[in-house]
């Protein structure tokens, strides 16, 4: 038989699914997780949530999550986001069911969204699974956004969405509010999507999108419960817009998407948000630390407002990569030729991953 | 501005989004829930498996959800599978999102879904979101298949997934496994999703789609959670199928689409089963009795293999189910017009449901 089995579309014929390789280290820092677990006072609160909630789990969930939207607002509001109500906000199971959804909502067939390389490899992804076109313009040498070339890009292909992470994965490249708006202004009935999954870490003096959330109806400022709280196995994505919006999304969202459980534990890591951003701030002062101590080696480090660093460049990444590996050390092998990604962790696996490489450095004799 | 705003897609424009009504009355039989909670042993392992998942609930969850697809296969071998592997098994936060995996899998644009009404109102929805081209058939005044209106169907459309529930939704009526193996034949490489979300209530001598695996590998079977294990709260939906159709479904699948969370949530009911799965069979005891009293009223009820009845004929449906509504008793307006649909609950509440019912009749002089 010539025809394939199983009858899959052929665009998706013979493709890996997406996924980091999972191997079994002492140090994981290789998917920007945050390295604190919940404490025990988090973990019983979780569980105590859990508990009430799962008495009824015979019935449906709350469809509208209205209390955990309220949560969210709540919280946003402590973070950049002015008088963002709970009807601007908009969940799902991880920030990629909120950008599918997105793109199922205003991008789809003979529609178009943009990003710009390098960037997060999840974004084509989205695209591809809501059949929207894709295209993706470049960054400049420091991985920032060249605003003349947007311009063009958006004048040329008039995309429906466009898809910029701040800070940018995997270069932690944050983009200004100047350049925001521009965007937002030249896009005009488009919409710009600003993801913000690791928005928590951003260095102070670099301002959230939420603040212009007021000025730019076509802004739309995505967040993530994976990554500041400590949360990326609950798989709770978000974001705040214009209310408009966040109602048109409901008519995509698959009904009853967000669990009874879902809801009660994100709720519950939300009561404890001040615990478990104060570790937020121990990460930021460890990736400050990270990109000087990079750099002392001689190396060369993307600007990062994130949880983790690019740095490089290395002739052959892989072998630095592996010899890491063979240390006990998982970094990820991505972004453009010759860098490699660390995530930030604790202040010990930081001091195993800084030995492995000053080891690792010595042997490749770069 | 002529412009709609927010740039919705133009098919998604003045759509109200899928749910049924959401009143707060004292009966609820309105979206098949089933009306046992969990007892207090399995709320209490629920609630201590989730606690020791939140332990690491900073780590993404398997991707994979191996321990969960692994209990999901032992279950469907004691409930009409034979000899299904974990590989044969895949998972989603619903059967909504299975389904929709599926057609992103293997309808999508320029491909076809095919099923009969009256069936269940989401199929069309999926279709929608994936961009699937939807066709649609129709049932005989029983709501059985007619085999031959099918197969013509098959042959001119020549669909790459038909979407065909077992017992159908909102019917009760089941597939025979003669047609279930006629439509496999007839559609080739097309695939044949038998949707058994109400499989577990079938009555005795209706036979699982699930023994029909081993002899067509474009048969898919799903089943949720929602039902027979009275977690409709938790949001787990599965299905069983070739190896290679599981594999198939990882390309479109969202990484980590299953939280940690729900995979402790779900193993935890499954471990249960025996109790939960007793409270099905007080279940398909109250149906039965349910489509007797409701034929000695005179009315007509489709055969009902699920948790649900279908009955009428009404000449005001509306006016049946605000007459219930006022009386605290919560059906669905569904189904062909003059029909009503009814969920099974315990004794009490179809007692509340009949007395109900009788008044209203009383009144309505039909």
């Amino acid at each position: 038989m010539s025809t394939p089995w199983p009858p899959l579309r052929a665009e998706l014929q013979g493709i890996e699914p997406y996924g980091a390789p999972q191997l079994d280290l002492p140090v994981q820092l290789n998917v920007n997780e945050n390295p604190y677990g919940p404490s025990p006072e988090v973990v019983a609160d979780i569980a105590s949530a859990v508990a009430a909630a799962a008495s009824t789990l015979n019935r449906y969930p709350d469809r509208e999550f209205t209390e955990l939207r309220a949560g969210l607002a709540a919280y946003l509001n402590t973070d950049g986001g002015n008088a963002i109500t709970p009807e601007m906000v908009w969940a799902a199971n991880g920030s990629n069911e909120v950008m599918l959804q997105l793109l199922q909502a205003f991008g789809g067939p003979d529609r178009t969204a943009l990003s710009f390389a390098p960037t997060y490899s999840m974004y084509p992804e989205y695209a591809r699974d809501s059949n929207t076109t894709w295209v993706v313009g470049h960054r400049e040498d420091d991985f920032s956004l060249d605003l003349d070339h947007a311009r063009d890009l958006i004048r040329q292909h008039r995309p429906h969405v466009v898809l910029l992470p701040s800070p940018n994965n995997p270069t932690g490249t944050a983009l200004s509010p100047e350049v925001v708006g521009v965007l937002c202004e030249e896009l005009g009935e488009g919409l710009l999507v600003v993801d913000e999954a690791y928005g928590e870490f951003r260095r102070s003096g670099t301002p959230s999108a939420l603040e212009l959330l007021p000025t730019h109806r076509n802004l739309i400022v995505s967040r993530t419960m994976s990554k500041a709280f400590a949360l990326a196995g609950a798989r709770l994505g978000y974001l705040a817009a214009a209310r408009e919006i966040c109602d048109a999304i409901r008519v995509v969202r698959l009904p009853y998407h967000l669990s009874a459980v879902t809801q009660a534990t994100a709720l519950a890591a939300l009561r404890h948000a001040p615990e478990l951003l104060g570790k937020v701030d121990e990460l930021r002062l460890e990736r400050d630390a990270c990109v000087v101590w990079l750099r002392e080696q001689g190396l060369q480090v993307a600007e990062s407002d994130a949880n983790f660093a690019l740095f490089g460049t290395f002739e052959d990444r892989h072998a630095v990569w592996q010899g890491l590996v063979e240390r006990g050390v998982l970094i990820r092998e991505t972004g453009p030729d010759g860098w490699l990604r660390v995530s930030i962790g604790t202040a010990d696996e930081m001091t195993a991953f800084k030995n492995a490489l000053t080891e690792v450095m010595k042997e490749i004799n770069r």
